[in-house]
Formats: C-alpha cells, structure tokens, sequence
C-alpha cells in the first residue's frame, strides 16, 4: 500500500512535465534512443537524461542497451495503474450523480 | 493546445501529492467541506487550504460556498482528460504490441 502511494507519487509527478509527456508520447509509438526522444526538446542531452531518470525511476520507462545505444520502451503496466486510480475515482463520482439524477427525476421511486 | 498542456501540467502535478490524492478520493464519494477533506491529514488547516487551492487551480476540484461553509466537489470532466491522456498513449503502445504478436505468429500475413 505504502509502496504504491509512492508509485503513484512518482509516476503523476513524472507526467506533470510537457518534456516528459512528450517522450512517452513519442514511446507510444515504439521504443526510442535517448538521443531520439530529446530530438523534439531544445534541451542538452544531459537535460534528457535527466528525464529519461525521472521516467525510469516512476516505472513509466524501461531502458535496455542494445550495441552501444540505450533504447528506451513504455511499461504499459504503470501507465495502467495511474490511469485506473484516476478512472475508479471518476466512475464513483459519476454513478453518484447518475443515482442523484434517478432521484430527482422520481423521489418516490415509483418509475 | 498550450492551454491544454498548462492543464495537464497543473492536473498531474496536483495528483503527484498523496495527501492531494485522499482528498480526490473522499470527494469521488460526494461533496465535503474544506475542513472534512483535513480531518484524515495530519496538517494544520492552512495546510489543508493550500492543497485544496492546488486542486481547484488544476480544474480537479470546485469550491462553492454554501452558508457559511466552503463544500469542494469533483469536476469530473478535468479528471476524464487526465485519464484519456493516459488511455491514448497506453493503447497505442498495446496496440503495436499486438500487431508485433501477430507477425512474429504469422511472418507472411497468409493465417
């Protein structure tokens, strides 16, 4: 539980940078070098790296070097798990306007 | 598009806070006042305040003030664009894996 606090910590944190969303973007599309997710971000290499850190670190990214150049690839399994956090607190809030909604239109529930 | 990155910017960051997070949760269960939302968190209500200021800057959360008391709701359009962002880049990588899956089944394309 702890852990995955601090899962969920980590991976919204990584996301809420645009340089960062942008690499999983390009990584949705297939795995990438390093140097080819910092090709769309006017930022040193060293910057990249240091968000590539931050994408590994939350588990969002994998890294594995083939030859000589690290290829970077999505962990969908992460990228699932912020999203059912978010989609399970969304769908309770919804149904709860859905039954609000039932009511108003019949207090009695008589329809 | 920019407005839209600044949204997300804002979204995720205020997601990345676990005390943020439990806040979320007890509204995905209905309306509560400023002061409910602090009761789980060991912080001073000027703390409380502040996350709730986070939440409602992200476009999470909306404040209105009833009598005398300030009751936070979801906005849960807010949420749903969080969570498609997620969804539309973890389908995409899926997708490709599936496609992968059923090459590498049948090379020829003649299954």
């Amino acid at each position: 539980m702890v852990n995955q606090v601090a899962e969920l910590d980590r991976v919204f944190h990584a996301l809420a940078d645009p340089g960062r969303r942008l690499m999983i973007d390009r990584l949705s599309r297939g795995p990438a070098s390093v140097s080819e997710l910092g090709k769309p971000l006017s930022m040193s290499l060293a910057a990249v790296v240091q968000h590539v850190q931050v994408l590994e670190a939350s588990g969002l990214v994998r890294s594995q070097k083939i030859g000589r150049t690290w290829t970077c690839s999505i962990n969908s399994a992460t990228l699932r798990s912020a999203e059912s956090w978010i989609s399970e607190r969304r769908n309770l809030w919804e149904r709860r306007l859905d039954h609000l909604g039932d009511y108003l239109a019949d207090p009695a529930g008589q329809g």
